[in-house]
């Protein structure tokens, strides 16, 4: 009763091999292929999970199940990824779950990759004492997960865009969904990314994009934003100041409608800034509850970087118990 | 199994005798005592309740308990009321059930009056073709309720306070509860009034104080708004227009955070104002939706304003099957 999870995401694939207690086995992180298109990414995961399998030895032929959790529009049901802008080539509507199924003969199930790596923190992370939270996963955007009672609460499919809550109606910032005044457009990395070239620009001073091409990156990414708060840079300090402003706003707003029990902040930017940003997060929120005196319990996501494919391969048993 | 239901509110009492389909089979109402503090508030919906009884003609001996929906802090195990704002000299912890109980020997269920107006819309009004849902109630204040699997959710206990989403964290307009940027800062009557008469000393033209005066009104009733839009007060138009964004904008970040079904509009000023406010929330909420070409039903509240003591006669037994 093995099973693989697969974490797929714009720079990188994760894979975990986890056992009926879900401990990982064996894992195998690769970076996402930027061409070749679909066919290209799922014969990379497919090999990826041959090498999770080596790298736990492990034999392929007892694993029981693939989950993968995928970003853009998942259908379940249907086994398709579609509108995924953020993997190459993905804005069609893909049949992952044969393709994948095909190459490795096993059942693959697909989920949200944020929604998973919320419910893995639910079940076997910083969320289990509680039965009702919310998750902000802050990364190129601001994914979220609602849990009502033990369970994700998915609404009609499209439910915890807790990113696209709107904190700043008049004069908001853009936000890469092209609307304005959402959290993400001041908490997404991708849309921090933005600002700070902008700024850059216009002469402000700024460590960034010297931490950035000494590391070799060619993005902003959550190892570039820590190292720049390490080094007290303004234009980082300043922008994570908005960013855990529009976090504190957006989760104050979601628990005064839904008075959950607690909040669990991952992400790759969340889980690189730690329990400062936390911390942080957690000041900026309480001044806009209805309750203060009793406010949620904010905590950092547990599972670290392989939550999303251990919550990945929860799928394989979950949807198992599906009607 | 006929039951009392009971809509405490800070200007009036409303009552219904309801039968177990509820059906209204007697009604009274009458305005709230401003002096005498809780017990002549108590004695107040006690005679409320007698008088409903013989406009039903109905005998009290059938009536097998009362429900009441209060305003303020709630506390249904211990049958307390507290720090209800709206009612005279009520900011201390009041035993309602027990006082209300002892003149009527009657059992007392308590609620939240939002709480218990939503409850009756799902099971009995508009919500009544879905699963999931928001009720955004405007009068005063800004109440609300959600609705997942059917049943209102109530977090900790202090869930559905939509009002104090917060629409506009950066210069946002004073709200009653002494934050800023709050969509009740812009929708809720009692602060939309404060602007109106902010405006008004700094002489701009309006209406809506002649309409208050000839209508004998201290306050700017639902009425009065209704009135003054019907004339086309440019004042009530450019309030009412802000009301209607700061709707937009928290209804469509709830609908993006739990992607309910549908939203119900009610309260004293929706339905005052009825279907073309509705219409222009739903107009004012899509752009704000992460998937617009699947927006939720937004429809008004069906009781109108029996809907509250309607919802408060099903606390008697929807409490008596809690465990």
């Amino acid at each position: 009763m093995l099973r693989a999870g697969v974490d797929l995401g714009g720079t990188k694939i994760q894979v975990v091999i986890s056992d009926p207690l879900n401990r990982v086995l064996g894992a195998f992180r690769r970076p996402t292929p930027r061409t070749g298109g679909p066919p290209a990414v799922t014969e990379a995961i497919a090999a990826a999970i041959r090498q999770a399998a080596a790298d736990g030895r492990v034999d392929l032929a007892d694993v029981t199940g693939i989950g993968v959790g995928a970003p853009g529009h998942i259908d379940a049901q249907a086994g398709t990824v579609a509108n995924a802008g953020n993997l190459p080539d993905w804005m069609i509507t893909y049949p992952l779950s044969r393709e994948l199924s095909a190459r490795l003969r096993l059942p693959v199930a697909l989920g949200n990759d944020v929604q998973v790596a919320v419910n893995a923190e639910v079940r076997l992370g910083a969320g289990r004492p509680y039965h009702s939270m919310i998750g902000v996963f802050c990364g190129t955007g601001v994914g979220g997960g609602v849990v009502i009672d033990d369970e994700l609460w998915l609404g009609r499919g499209a439910a915890g865009e807790l990113g696209h809550i709107c904190v700043q109606t008049e004069g908001g910032a853009p936000c890469p969904c092209g609307r304005r005044g959402c959290m993400e457009a001041y908490a997404g990395r991708a849309a921090m990314e933005i600002q700070a070239r902008r700024w850059r620009a216009l002469g402000k001073p700024t460590q960034l994009f010297d931490i950035m091409a000494a590391r070799q990156r060619e993005r902003l990414t959550s190892g570039v934003w820590y190292r720049a708060m390490k080094r007290k840079d303004p234009m980082a300090k300043k922008l994570l100041k908005r960013a855990v402003w529009a976090l504190g706003s957006a989760i104050g707003s979601t628990v005064n409608a839904l008075d959950v029990e607690a909040v669990i902040i991952g992400g790759g930017l969340g889980l690189r800034l730690g329990q400062p940003f936390v911390d942080s997060i957690r000041d900026a929120m309480i001044p806009h509850l209805v309750a203060p005196q009793n406010p949620p319990a904010v905590l950092l996501a547990e599972l670290g970087d392989l939550g999303g494919a251990i919550g990945a391969a929860l799928l394989v048993t979950e949807r198992r118990s599906d009607p």
